[in-house]
């Protein structure tokens, strides 16, 4: 399919879901659904599905890149704010009467909306992110070179992973190397050392790199607009006895969850597969869910927690992350990106562990 | 005045101005005003004053740092979703009848107040962004370090900028530098070469610098929280002869906005005085505001633009931004930090220019 095929495709399959809810237009705000719908890669811009059109509604800034990213789409250069070009736009659709608008937009925008379009509002939720579960051959094609350049500016800066580098210092650098690759990071870089990686979403701080050491390391890159999302741990030295069989157990965990991926499976029963590995073991398992769905945004559906209802789909790309944390001794998790498959999963990230 | 100080102090002006519109708690979710009323710098949390106390609503994954950074509140670890736990705090205080909202929360979240909030919910609107305007000694002191800092990594990454390098490894560099000096990028830099520059909002892309070309670069640091945001622009080689040119109309708009600032100016007199100035010598003045306010976000009140209200206050800290962009051409903005004091201004960023 080429690219116009995949946002036709798309629009269509939205389309059917507004008009089984009775709605006329659908109005999106989130920047990844913009995205999903139009291929615009810019800020500060919505898009308006209607019966016959999809609108882009941007500003100056970005009407020469609408016009190259979104072939089929009607730009609108607007130099009023948003909500106010909404409705003039809107206010040429007689046959529009109710307009779905995204639950995640603010009470402020609502207000302003309700202001400036005289249609009836009806607040959705998750219209679009339920659709965009389900991952095509390009988008998992663009995840799986994610996690490659990933895994590259890691390798890159292995060299630099001597003590006395700072935590601070080796996400800037795995950052830099990304950016030599060509890609950007889909998230801040995490760089924990020590008892510091305790912390699941520790801030890299000046914490230099001991001689007998740990390191974890949590990194993605965004390509075309898709995410990786990996975690590596590393010894330096001699690190504590604990460590490595920490990290045995942890790697079982994963492989235990990752074991029993594949579509029809209950999102429950893979977030158990991993946490009971580590309860046998004796340890306490992860506070935070084993896994979420990534794609456009670097946490999207589907969550594989404890409490997830549901079951993994065919197309669903998700991590599995399980790990160990010990205040004041370590932590150790291990993160990689699995496509959900008939039979079975597919790996698209590997990077040297 | 020690940090606790400063705390009490903040949260006794909110007060003020919550009793004046006769609300009895204040229920704030934007990650700035809770960190500026908290110290807090942690995700995922909200904070609750009440006319007794300040209350943080965290999870286990941040009550360590919580307990350490917000001596002055008191900490709720949260282990149901956060609308939820505020409904259980606040069905403990039966003299709290209403309870402000800020107007950025989504209407998701709204929803899910009022079906676990049994009180009156009224959203506001800018009520802790407008005290956050004025800032004291030390938030200036961290912007003039932010701003410092930002010029050393600049300074640092000099030696790379030669034919070949493409704009996302230089971006990488000048952010790898920032976290080798122990702070963070405040916005991810934007790099652009030659006619790249034209796009205020370019982002940085695998086109490398020529032997003789033009480089713009707009990258900001952020120190305890509170974020630098300054643009530089080069020539390497022969650039074009209108840069120069160009060059100079730019910095001559910027010293004249700047020369306009001192308390009591309004805004739009500052964001002229940069216009007038290139429009002077037949140029079109930028298309986006002069400046901004800045501190915990790189991006607060006041808006320095042709459309804006009000007056210049001590103790804002604004960019001042001016710029031509000529479309396949090139593109030149020079940007600075200037603090507001009653007499005139000072420039807490200065870097090579």
């Amino acid at each position: 399919m080429d690219k116009t095929q995949i946002f036709k495709h798309r629009v269509k399959r939205i389309k059917r879901l507004l008009r089984r809810q009775g709605d006329d237009a659908l109005l999106l705000s989130g920047p990844a659904n913009v995205t999903y719908v139009t291929g615009f890669m810019g800020d500060d811009s919505w898009a308006l599905l209607t019966a016959n059109a999809v609108f882009l509604l941007t500003d100056s800034r970005y009407t020469e890149q609408a016009a190259d990213q979104c072939p089929g789409c009607r730009i609108i250069e607007r130099s009023e704010p948003m909500t106010k070009a909404v409705g003039m736009l809107l206010s040429r659709y007689k046959s529009v009467g109710s307009i779905a608008v995204e639950n995640s937009i603010s009470i402020a925008q609502l207000k302003s909306l309700r202001k400036n379009v005289k249609k009836r509002i009806k607040p959705v939720a998750g219209l679009v992110e339920n659709i965009r579960r389900c991952k095509d051959d390009d988008e998992v094609k663009a995840i799986r070179k994610a996690a490659r350049i990933a895994s590259q500016a890691l390798v890159a800066s292995l060299r630099k992973m001597k003590p006395g580098v700072t935590e601070s210092e080796l996400a800037g650098l795995v950052e830099y190397h990304m950016r030599k690759l060509g890609a950007r990071p889909s998230f801040e870089t995490i760089v924990a050392f020590g008892p510091n990686a305790s912390r699941p979403h520790h801030q890299s701080s000046k914490r230099k790199l001991k001689k007998n050491d740990t390191v974890l390391i949590d990194f993605g890159v965004k390509v075309a607009g898709y995410c990786s999302d990996m975690t590596r741990c590393f010894a330096v030295g001699k690190p504590p006895g604990l460590f490595e069989k920490v990290y045995k157990v942890v790697h079982d965990a994963q492989s235990a969850a990752i074991a029993k991926i594949k579509a029809g499976v209950s999102l429950k029963a893979v977030d158990e597969a991993a946490r009971k590995v580590i309860r046998e073991h004796g340890f306490e398992p992860h506070g935070h869910g084993t896994g979420h769905g990534l794609g456009l945004e670097v946490h999207e559906l589907p969550i594989v927690g404890p409490k997830s209802k549901g079951k993994l789909e065919i197309g669903d790309v998700i991590t599995i992350e399980p790990g160990i944390y010990i205040p004041g001794k370590l932590g150790v998790r291990i993160e990689d990106d699995v496509l959900v498959t008939k039979t079975g999963s597919k790996i698209p990230s590997k990077a040297s562990s």
